[in-house]
């Protein structure tokens, strides 16, 4: 259309991540629909038929350049690790504490992102079982697509679309929030995972993580909880710096530190 | 089709027209995302390979009744005869007057037109040839995705997906962002404070305010921090219980508190 504007540069367009994809198919209509709307950075995460597959070419419709330059991860904490800004779809209503945005209030969002230098990724999961919460933790947002109650299971060729759809089409939208960060960049994934392993770390030897069988459920809260906070890098250094004083000098070291 | 008669058992939404289709799986692909968007008329103009196809029931995912109440028919001209608004979707740029509009403008035409009685229908080509003229003839509007311009071929179930898609989010109500908080508030500001001045007394006391002369500014700081992560109350009790988790048994008193 004539006015839109585009951008291939794949720097300025999200990156696509799909965690264990089954179908080669899937993964060929995958790549068009990237195509189609000027997405061209493309992740794979333990893909169950290994990488490449021929079985995506023919769906793909002449984007190979997207299955070309497509990369594969071991896990999708590695997958995400220089990305600052991520969101997960999911059809599931998660019992966990993060905004569900729809996919045009997220497309929105991730142009005021990308305007800011932030690197934007989404993550999807794959075909049958979705993303795990642990994976569902790595992101600030979930995205839901609003469908018809009686039928909501999207595949994820579909799921791709609609927001590489909504990407395209809010081209020319300004943001409804900016976060003014000063001289600081937005914390990259890797940052933050130092954060929670410090935190979870000093937080097990001081035995917060207690009873025993609800720790698994505390420890994805405190990341969720941190997760969400849309964290510059000077936060999280703020933070492991409180984390440190109140974990080595604790209540009473103070004094006794005052003094070295 | 301005001045046509309504039919007395209009339904309510768009019926969707496939001309000459050809893979029965992609008409699979059209029955599960009209089922995802709570389309159910579904035409078929001339299928290549007969009606009904045993090849679109995977891809339909279980949207059986979209299958089953298709109705085959001729020629384009019999299949909307019935029908009072018409659009045709098109990728080509067709030397023909006649508005070219987005799936969003038309989707909100569409929820207009209904309002107002009419039966509306939405003409899908083949998928290698698309639509003829005397076909694109039929409808006052053509509808074409924004794509990216070195690649704008779209499949049929894509453009279809997409199209129900935006008569979905048209008519629905879904907020744009919705925070699951489980049973719990936002906390208030007394909680906040509370919160606050816990973890200003455990640093003051664990040495962290240092150099004195910088004191004002990290607790500013730190209150900031905490004060723009839109705190939940059971958010507040987490992170007090993490504060004096940390000041009371700090990093090695984990081991002796499991023995209490």
């Amino acid at each position: 259309m004539a006015g839109m504007t585009f951008e291939m540069n794949a720097s300025t367009t999200p990156v696509i991540i799909l965690v264990r994809p089954q179908m080669g198919e899937n993964i060929g209509h995958v790549a068009r629909a990237m195509a189609n709307f000027g997405l061209r950075e493309l992740r794979l995460v333990a893909p169950r038929d290994g990488w490449p597959n021929p079985a995506a070419e023919a769906p793909s419709a002449g984007a190979t350049w997207v299955l070309d330059e497509a990369k594969v991860y071991a896990t999708a904490e590695e997958a995400v690790a220089d990305l600052s800004a991520l969101y997960a779809t999911t059809a599931r209503n998660r019992e966990m504490i993060k905004p569900i945005v729809t996919p045009r209030h997220a497309a929105g969002n991730m142009r005021g992102q990308v305007a800011e230098g932030r690197r934007v990724g989404i993550l999807f999961g794959a075909e049958a079982t979705g993303l795990t919460n642990d994976e569902l933790v790595l992101a600030e947002t979930l995205v839901t697509v609003p469908a018809a109650p009686d039928f909501t299971s999207i595949n994820i060729g579909q799921a791709v679309l609609l927001m590489a759809y909504e990407w395209f089409q809010a081209g020319d939208a300004t943001p409804a929030v900016v976060l003014p960060a000063g001289g600081n960049k937005p914390a990259r994934q890797e940052e933050l995972e130092g954060l929670f392993q410090h935190m979870e770390t000093e937080l097990t030897l001081s035995g917060f993580f207690r009873p025993p069988e609800k720790a698994p459920h505390m420890r994805r809260n405190v990341r969720s909880l941190f997760q969400r906070m849309d964290l510059l890098d000077q936060d999280v250094r703020t933070l492991r710096g409180i984390v440190k004083s109140l974990a080595l000098y604790g209540r009473s070291a103070g004094k006794k530190r005052d003094q070295e």
